[in-house]
């Protein structure tokens, strides 16, 4: 079985579901689980199509990492309980900073929720999918109800 | 853990780790494991871009079927031993009979090998990759080295 675990969370609704299935599989395994989050950075433009001044974001994003922090902590308490999983947050952009950590921490499996493809994401296409073809490991895409 | 699981054989060199996985799953949650092949359907088409006259196809279909289940059968006996496994073959498109499958059988895994992408495939995109977004349930996509 599988012995070092990333779960991707996202904070949708269906995140516990897909955390249950993680655990069952770390546990089943004896599987070291790791928890990350990627909080999307979306930088702010102005007119010309530059990124707007930095000053202010870079004030937002410890703000974010915060807060990001926080989100996750509390995700752990109320669906993980006294699971033992290590949390990791960033900035960025999840489908590369969720291969970074996989080929950073060795991972052998990766778990995150796959949405399915319904408005916007029709079109740009699912972080499971987008993930899926350029992950190093393997990857369980569990499937959530929208 | 999951209670039917579906897996996708391809017959590529790495088959064999991939049904490995889906075994160990199985085991774990005392799964009931089927396997499919289908065997993709290329219609000949003459110059005019029509398919060509049926009848030598209906005979090739029927050898096609025959040999893909002698294979299947082989692949069984000699990576999977005593493994009790249903199964199932067929012609067809790979994604959409997969998916068939998954809806007639109320699968809740589906195990199938990720090529990533190289070549034509970088370009019409994995078997893995197209059934992930349409799958209703979970989709373990196991990475194989090309």
């Amino acid at each position: 079985m599988y012995q070092t675990i990333l779960l991707a969370v996202d904070f949708s609704k269906a995140a516990a579901s897909v955390a249950q299935r993680a655990v069952r599989l770390a546990d089943a395994g004896g599987a070291k689980l790791t928890l990350l989050h990627v909080v999307e950075y979306l930088p702010v433009l102005d007119f010309s199509g530059d990124p707007m001044a930095m000053t202010p974001m870079v004030i937002d994003e410890k703000l974010l990492l915060e807060s990001a922090r926080k989100s996750l902590q509390s995700f752990v308490d109320k669906h993980l309980g006294d699971v033992e999983v290590e949390q990791q947050v960033c900035i960025g952009t999840p489908k590369l900073d969720i291969l970074r950590v996989v080929g950073e921490q060795k991972i052998d499996l990766l778990v995150i929720g796959s949405h399915g493809r319904h408005g916007f994401a029709r079109l740009l296409g699912s972080t499971a999918a987008a993930v899926l073809n350029d992950c190093p490991c393997d990857v369980l895409a569990v499937r959530v109800k929208d």
